[in-house]
């Protein structure tokens, strides 16, 4: 099991010092939606000119334009995009395309997906399907990341790649964790953090000792 | 009727060379996803600070974290900008009443969404409804704006504020203006014209002159 951690809402110094301090406990590193759209491309060059070693995964979004806006973040460094899989059938399948021909990895954000859509999507065997709950959902809406279980844990463990996202702090991981999802993307509850480096650990070192169980 | 002048896949400084050259025959001039996403909100800054009479359109397409994507957008000089309607619900809302709170417009764009969500979003009566034929599909499949064209005339005249985008040329205008969409949004069809600005001053004449039919 691999944790992400996801840098949003704060500057690219700020997101490149977070990375340096909380960093080197992730596996992945997530330059998030609101970096891109804030400050562009050099934020993902910026994260891995800064890290060359780490995987990078640019949260990019797209929904349309797939093969231009996923060019243009393998290009500035990343190795891994998203798509949302709201997005039209040929979008996804040019994203996939796209990775491939880069030869790097993509991520199918099922944010707001309906259920049988989700069940085509799992036809890209080569994508990480992540399990969203949106920010604006937990935020305004007090929803908790209980709702996007049910449909996550129904694809675990089937030779998917599952993620899942949404507001996960350290308490409810052991419940998720029986689960055996593949990745686990983690922000707010590292970033802020009193410590963001001690709580990045404190996770890791959790995620490792029940990984090993698992 | 208006019209709206998309800028996509270009530099910053090729945007605000074009929106010079073609964007006085616009009504609009909208910053496309694909230089918010390679620039960051410094391209909405600058196509502002370029033209602040004119109204800028920031294509930010937001999928989640609703309040921060449009602000940035109103604070780097936006007059209006885009969530997708296939967004989860709660984020559309939240980005309604940002734009409300700065007195600022804001886009729905329907790619991908199913009626039934359409006629939901329909109770927006504040928004722009943006009936979009994507790049990905128009590209890659051959479909053409015909598609899109039902939904959005179902719509068109009982109220709501509608819009056209998709790769639409001059000679699709005569058909789409009898239906009297509010706003016709085009990109490539001048920005790849041999000459842009004449291609644009084309389009003005057509849409002034049939708009006063209509």
């Amino acid at each position: 099991v691999k944790w992400q951690l996801a840098l949003d809402r704060m500057s690219i110094t700020q997101a490149v010092e977070m990375a340096k301090s909380a960093g080197p406990y992730a596996d992945w590193i997530e330059v998030g939606t609101s970096l891109i759209k804030m400050y562009g491309m050099e934020s993902v060059r910026a994260m891995k000119s800064a890290f060359p070693e780490k995987t990078i995964v640019a949260d990019i979004k797209t929904f349309d334009n797939a093969r231009y806006e996923f060019a243009m973040c393998f290009e500035a460094g990343a190795d891994i995009a998203t798509v949302m899989g709201a997005a039209p059938a040929k979008t996804v399948e040019l994203c996939a395309r796209t990775a491939e021909d880069y030869g790097k990895g993509y991520m199918i954000d099922l944010l707001n997906v309906p259920e049988d859509r989700i069940e085509q999507l799992c036809g890209f065997d080569g994508a990480i399907l992540c399990f969203h709950l949106g920010k604006d959902q937990q935020e305004h809406e007090g929803t908790r990341f209980e709702r996007v279980k049910a449909g996550a844990f129904k694809h675990a463990g089937d030779g998917l790649s599952v993620a899942l996202a949404g507001g996960i702090r350290l308490e409810v991981l052991p419940e998720l964790m029986l689960h055996r999802p593949d990745l686990i993307i983690v922000g707010e509850a590292v970033t802020k953090a009193p410590d963001p480096a001690a709580a990045a650990k404190q996770l890791s070192d959790f995620i490792k000792s029940r990984g090993d169980e698992c």
